[in-house]
């Protein structure tokens, strides 16, 4: 947390939730073309103060990732309140991008280090969705067995080294261990949801699970290979990484810190 | 309905139900840049066929404009049954345009000139909608007197000259009266429908109707003026059309000919 230095004097710190479609954006991070959610948002915060403010989100989603619920701060000199900034921000960000919320924030506030926590929703829709439907699930016209879906997502809850269920490249010394409280299969068909929470996630980890889930339940994959896959640490490739356009990150939540302060910012 | 052939000689007449997310389509006819529905769908058909065989639509809806239930019909040599043909119509049309249904019609059957009426749903929501629901929605972000709009909804139901609710810009000639059978509100909110049937609509009819109904629901018309409107048939500027992004072509009906034969593909 060293580079997590208070606001200036003269700043308050800024704490913002946002969704946006993410087939329209390209991704959360920053990006040479400048088409980059933050890109966006900067770019508009720049209008606003007259200077590169910089913000810092929960963690990256990539290209095509949805998000209900993206946290991000910044610190900046802004005395009119939170409502105020919020319309402020709006303005010409584009019907992809919306922020839904703004707060004042402790200026020990970190929007990635503080965070205990995140959950995702994943939409897989059993059939033909129609275009409406379409750009927010993963459309997957096979049968499958769901009560091994469910089975499966049980079994990996819990606190495990995620490794094989990641797109990791770094070296191993990456700590990869990771707490799912919640992976469950939940809707009434044909739209189907993965939720998904945990202390955190590791890189496309949670569309690897939903691959994992969807293989079992396409029965090309057991519940002990699961286990086996565990315990490896290494990814097969039968570990397929489910399609983007089906994840939502809905959630990133933040502990409790004094009486009458919101834990999760939704 | 001299312009409506039978099919030739070993080829049948297909009958097709579609959706399509019209902010990702140029509109329902064809045009120069090939980007239209009908272009795309009768690529399509080319590509199965060898040759040039064009659509014929129930009607056409403009840029921006959705559908949940086009009907179309083409005639082709087609031996395979009606699932099969679906199946390969939908290759290669991307996610924004469904092949929902096909039927073998009978050989009379015109997509344009069978229909009986015609459904449209327009989607007004009222405060700030997110991302998701943003492309398929007016998002209004002032409140409305929703007992004025259900009123109003109420007064337009009927047979009337609706010439100043379109905008038919042709010779006076041109027959003007429909016979709207529902013009109502629907929904709890935020979210809202305008839901509109009638024998046939005029150019731009549904979202004349809809800024009529938003304008007497924001207080900036009054019944009476509505009635004076129907009255004088000419188009004032306070009748505002709405915008494209809201509206649904939902379905298309078309008169029960014989026992066992649909009034409406849906």
């Amino acid at each position: 947390m060293s580079d997590n230095l208070p606001p200036a004097p003269g700043e308050r710190r800024w704490k913002c939730l946002c969704a946006y479609d993410g087939g329209a954006c390209q991704g959360w991070q920053s990006q040479p073309g400048g088409r980059a959610v933050q890109d966006v948002i900067e770019k508009r915060i720049q209008e606003i103060f007259g200077r590169l403010i910089r913000i810092h989100g929960s963690g990256r989603t990539d290209a095509g990732v949805h998000a209900r619920g993206q946290v991000f701060h910044f610190d900046a000199p802004w005395e009119h309140g939170p409502d105020k900034l919020r319309r402020a921000l709006r303005v010409g960000l584009g019907a992809a991008i919306q922020i839904v919320k703004v707060e004042e924030a402790e200026p020990w506030f970190h929007a990635r280090f503080s965070a205990s926590g995140k959950a995702y929703h994943y939409q897989l829709f059993l059939g033909e969705a129609d275009p409406f439907t379409r750009p927010y699930v993963w459309s997957y016209e096979r049968s499958l067995d769901l009560a091994a879906v469910r089975a499966a997502g049980s079994r990996l809850q819990g606190r495990h080294d995620f490794r094989a269920f990641s797109a990791v490249n770094g070296p191993v010394k990456e700590d990869t261990v990771r707490d799912v409280r919640r992976l469950v299969l939940t809707g009434d068909g044909p739209l189907y949801r993965i939720e998904a929470e945990a202390d955190g996630f590791l890189y496309k980890m949670v569309r690897s699970l939903v691959g994992a889930l969807v293989a079992v339940g396409e029965g090309k994959m057991s519940l002990a290979d699961l286990e086996q896959l565990l315990a490896s640490g290494r990814r097969p490739p039968l570990v397929f990484t489910a399609p983007a356009q089906g994840l939502f990150l809905v959630r990133v939540d933040y502990p409790v810190r004094s009486p009458g302060e919101q834990g999760s910012l939704s």
